[in-house]
């Protein structure tokens, strides 16, 4: 053990001193993400390596010293896993953030982890292929979609960051840097460390560099908007969608009030009648593309027929400029909740099938607090994004709780996409099979013997 | 410890008299799967189980006594990774035979590890969705295919066994039953225990219920044969096959030394002109499938004018019966070179860029030795499957350890889909970065302190 000077000289000579901060000039955003939950909190370090060796050389001087270390990409997580600890070390990954190379070839991108989604999808732009994960933030990093394994709404179609990610370079909390997979698709080779460290929320090791699959373009896009009576008519037509093998691209619900709310903000208007508006409790946006315009008009002509017959009130095809505003209204969906005073955001995922007994039931859990929840989700993933209006700490508590139980009750998971980090951690420790953590308190030792990396994010 | 005795009688109490099997009553297939080297091995005692909580208290008994114990399902693997340790209990899922459910809503199938891919099938096929893993043995059981990570020839559009199986349940060698992921597309709560079992090959924890995605089955198929005068030119079309938004759903090159094999075992005539076959240095088949009928004929034409601006020397259509028994003749290819007394098979997966220079140097490899090295394999997928023939063991295993070696060099990994096993056991200890395999080690005792299960397999 090294005195607290020492520990501050290493990381400086480490990361050279115009990349080390301390103390008060530690800016505010250092504090935390984007969570609404929880007291944010300043490190005692910020550290912004250029490289591997740094990210690596960081590690084995926090093991050495037995201090916590926290890795931030562009701070826009929701669960608080980019929280640091006080006494803590920072790192962040603002100065990696080089495209190393687009590979035509091999349809791979191989990027460092603090590339932003917008930076990678301009840049892959002009090769005709792209990235195809839209998790809504496309100021969000790789490094930190890495971390959560971060969805959105082209999963229905293309998967979650895990299904896109090849291969990693990472930085052992012992210091050691390794790399996983590769610009290949498949691997039978020992057990996948790639897919172990996707969603690790920066607990096990820290991506260096990223290897993620490319798609083509497929040029052709179409936004379908259809309003629903109800909401369990929506849900229910959500499988026959799934299953019609028309393959959209984007399937989402959104609720009526939500919808107004988003609407309203981005100043959008759709051009629905409003005695059909007025009647309708729920919407499907479905998103579809096709390499050809006749394909395209042909399986929209098809999908608007199908969600007739499930009971859409109505269906719109909506223009390119409207289209793209609904799509980035709904995005900025998580704003519109925070602006309008939501509490807390969630994002539990249930079976498909067991959407419109959540959401009954998540309702029914909110009228007995007299709490509000109200929300939008991915349709086609099961995955369903609630704000949370309750602003006494423990009636919310006990809300969440007991709506995450329901979710598992009825197969699903706490989160989808945002991760448990620091905000749902108290749940996940009640609610987790606890032969299932201990499992995983033992691989998180396995990484990390001496406990630096995120403590306090998964683990109690 | 007890003696032998109490342990044998405890394995008969847990799965019943019937289905234990110890000494001369134990068959001969028991002693090892289809892999062509090593010696084949009969455990000390063969379990059937017929549920979760029997393979929970036989691991149990095991991690008591510290008695190595080795899963398997049909016996279909190539690396030896069910052949049992001589002291050890092997436990045969044949038992645990049965599709749960066909949930047709969620798009999942779930099943006891035992049921074949067959079964498999024939059960999907009424719902009009189908599991899309043909690792080209359709008697392979989904729990093998789990243990190694299958992928196969459409593996290309639909993904490897990784990508299809959404949760599990599975008995820990400590004796606990855990679930996890489920009937959801994703999560992001806690570790992802569900890919870091699969691929495992037995080593971590054992699969008593598996969680497959169902696909839609498309209706319409085709299958299209391009001959090309030499291999690279084969290898220079596949990248432009993938990125033409035609998505074949099979995408396999067959060398002409192969296709002459696996054509004369089968009996099987293509109707291609004596003087283009002979002109022929490879192979590529391209399978495409469509929900319509028109689509599919338009992309046939489509692929047809691509394949020939690539250099293929003629393009032809198979008729239905030709197509079907030309891809079982290419899934029949590990039997046919087995019968033409290949002594080892391989599939080293590298970036689909590499393979043209993969192949060169495997073959220039070869020629110092003055062995065989034929094939075919997943273009798509970058994954070559090579018969090696070359009588002396020491010779042999120069040769496949340079191959591996090149391999690596170029980014990919000693095996796509068969798994290391025992068979590679000694290449992958040798070639992998030894901090992974120290990692994996770790994590391999977080599940199984005793090191009871597989040993032998993964490490050494």
């Amino acid at each position: 053990m090294g005195s607290e000077g020492d520990v501050a000289q290493k990381l400086a000579e480490i990361v050279g001193e115009r990349h080390f901060l301390t103390g008060e000039a530690i800016p505010d955003e250092y504090a935390g993400d984007e969570a609404l939950v929880g007291e944010r909190q300043k490190p005692r370090y910020v550290a912004k390596p250029a490289t591997a060796d740094e990210v690596a050389a960081i590690l084995a001087t926090a093991t050495e010293h037995g201090i916590p270390v926290t890795a931030r990409g562009s701070g826009s997580g929701l669960s608080a896993a980019a929280r640091p600890s006080a006494e803590g070390i920072l790192i962040s990954f603002e100065r990696m953030n080089t495209v190393i190379e687009i590979d035509t070839t091999n349809h791979v991108a191989v990027v460092q982890p603090g590339v932003t989604l917008s930076e990678l999808d301009e840049l892959t732009a002009e090769s005709g292929l792209g990235y195809t994960v839209y998790p809504g933030e496309m100021s969000a990093s790789v490094g930190g979609n890495v971390g959560t394994n971060a969805g959105g709404m082209r999963a229905v179609k293309y998967g979650v960051t895990r299904n896109n990610v090849l291969g990693l370079q990472a930085a052992l909390p012992t210091g050691e840097i390794i790399r996983t997979g590769g610009k290949i698709v498949k691997t039978s080779t020992g057990y996948d460390l790639t897919q172990l460290i996707i969603g690790s929320e920066g607990t096990l090791a820290l991506a260096t560099e990223v290897t993620v699959k490319l798609h083509p373009r497929l040029g052709n896009g179409a936004t379908v908007l259809a309003p629903f009576t109800d909401l369990d008519t929506v849900m229910a037509a959500v499988p026959s969608v799934v299953s019609s093998g028309i393959a959209p691209h984007i399937l989402e619900y959104i609720d009526a009030l939500t919808m107004a709310a988003i609407t309203y903000t981005a100043s959008l208007s759709l051009g629905i009648p409003d005695e059909v508006r007025e009647a309708s409790q729920a919407y499907l946006v479905v998103g579809l593309e096709n390499k050809e315009a006749q394909r395209l008009s042909d399986d929209v002509a098809a999908l608007g027929e199908l969600l007739t017959g499930l009971g859409a009130t109505d269906v719109y095809v909506l223009e390119g400029g409207s289209a793209r505003k609904l799509i980035e209204a709904r995005e900025k969906a998580f704003w519109t909740a925070k602006a309008a005073g939501a509490d807390d955001v969630i994002d539990v995922v249930v079976p498909r099938s067991t959407m419109p007994e959540f959401l009954a039931r998540a309702r029914e859990i909110a009228g007995k607090t007299e709490s509000g929840v109200v929300g939008c989700g991915h349709a086609g993933d099961g995955n369903v994004h609630l704000g949370i209006f309750q602003k006494d700490p423990e009636k919310r508590s006990s809300l969440l709780r007991d709506i995450f139980a329901v979710g598992m009750e009825l197969g699903g998971a706490i989160s989808g996409e945002h991760g448990i980090g620091r905000a749902k951690l108290e749940y996940f420790t009640e609610l987790e099979d606890p032969v299932k953590i201990e499992l995983m308190h033992r691989i998180k030792q396995a990484f990390d013997p001496k406990g630096i990396l995120n403590p306090g994010v998964l683990f109690g």
